[in-house]
């Protein structure tokens, strides 16, 4: 592999993303909310912190990296080339708009299609989360810590995360309601922090019905340098979104899809 | 009414319990977490941090107002008197054990069985909201700034949020669904902290199926003195806990008391 940006760049990336949107997170001032439905949800808020966002950081990563491509939730696909950046400025604007501390900024490097380093970055409580291709690290309130998922846990002790019960209500002939009755419990709400989460042993399984690719590229480094696992429902690569699968370990993962996907 | 207290005492406990329940916070050694299953959930976890922070806060209460009562989650009721605190030293432990920080430390204050003063108090992100009896405000890394709720909001551009599927799906007959599917968008697992957000003015509706008094009664002041309304299903005062609906107006907490029990 040609050599990996250095972790620094998505640092950079983190403070001017961090920059736009506390200037909007919180705020009662028209935030610019656009709707663009989608399947289930007659309301997908975009807001104008979400495209301002989006725009910093393509420019940034186009000065820096020419030669990069760039595929970002706002504004679509830019470039061809062995790396592509892969960006949601505001992943979970319905928290953000509900002042909910659950939304981050995602940032992901694919090379030739696999998702290589990535962060999480949570400007209101000051966190990142992010691999540089070897290690996961978070660093915040309490200090910089390596991520480690929670390693040895039975399914029965298990804690289950989905962001979204609409979206598993829409998934049809789903097993959700299977695995949450043999987990020890089933929690809602927490978009991309869940994920980070799960990466840092607190969460130990994440089932999202439907991940844009720029939803979960920008994670799956974190979770695996971490020590997790994530796949598609069908247990192939994440990096193409659809229905996504992410455990603290391979035997829980294992469990897990066995449940999800009882007929394969 | 007897003179309530100074707030100054309120964010005195607060900082008891921010001492006690950072501690813990995710930390991965054991944090002593039992079970204490109840109805619709096998598993209802309590942990050591609990327990601590609400002895250390009835210790402290009894030592300033030895005649004043005290209700808590997890040691129940002691004393008799018009004044009655009323604490739940982590309300959210399930966010609490994933790492989301929409857990909090309540604290309020009932004077002969209404709420008057209250206060939540979320350590992780430094983030107090509290009722003096007069007005509602809160403090954080945004700065000081007064609770008011949205109003004027109608129920088609309206944020609803639920904690848990869970509890509606045991409330036989409910219409949550009708709720739901007449507003802008719903969102779940925020627990105090969405009520503390619908305070704010950035949630409008928030539905509970299954409060205790202690996970309710310290937020009434705070949703009350920013501009809100927060009864029980049947539209009565909500100190004693059940089904509680509020809302960021008047008008829209009619209007979703009529869908929710449509054949009163």
């Amino acid at each position: 592999m040609s050599s990996l940006p250095d972790i620094h760049f998505f640092h950079q990336l983190a403070a001017l993303s961090e920059d736009i949107t506390l200037k909007s997170y919180r705020q009662r001032a028209n935030l610019g909310v656009s709707n663009k439905p989608k399947e289930g949800f007659r309301f997908d808020p975009v807001t104008d912190a979400d495209r301002a966002t989006e725009k910093s950081l393509r420019k940034h990563i186009a000065a820096q990296f020419p030669d990069h491509a760039i595929m970002g939730e706002e504004f679509g696909n830019v470039g061809h080339g062995d790396f592509q950046w892969v960006i949601d400025p505001i992943d979970g604007t319905r928290p953000f708009l509900c002042g909910l501390p659950v939304w981050g900024t995602l940032i992901g490097l694919t090379h030739k299609g696999r998702a290589v380093m990535g962060m999480m970055s949570q400007p209101f409580t000051r966190e990142r989360f992010w691999s540089d291709g070897d290690n996961a690290w978070t660093c915040g309130p309490l200090g910089e810590i390596r991520l480690r998922t929670r390693q040895n846990i039975q399914l029965d002790q298990a804690i289950l995360h989905a962001t979204a019960p609409e979206s598993i209500a829409l998934h049809a002939g789903n097993h959700f309601a299977d695995l949450s009755r043999q987990v020890l419990m089933t929690r809602y709400g927490g978009e991309c922090y869940a994920m980070a989460m799960l990466a840092a042993g607190f969460i130990d399984i994440c089932v999202e019905y439907s991940m844009q690719p720029y939803d979960i590229v920008p994670l799956i480094p974190i979770i695996e340098a971490a020590g997790g696992i994530v796949t598609t429902l069908e247990g192939g690569r994440a990096e193409n979104g659809g229905a996504i699968v992410a455990c603290g370990s391979a035997a829980l993962h294992a469990d897990v899809l066995r449940i999800l996907t009882p007929l394969r």
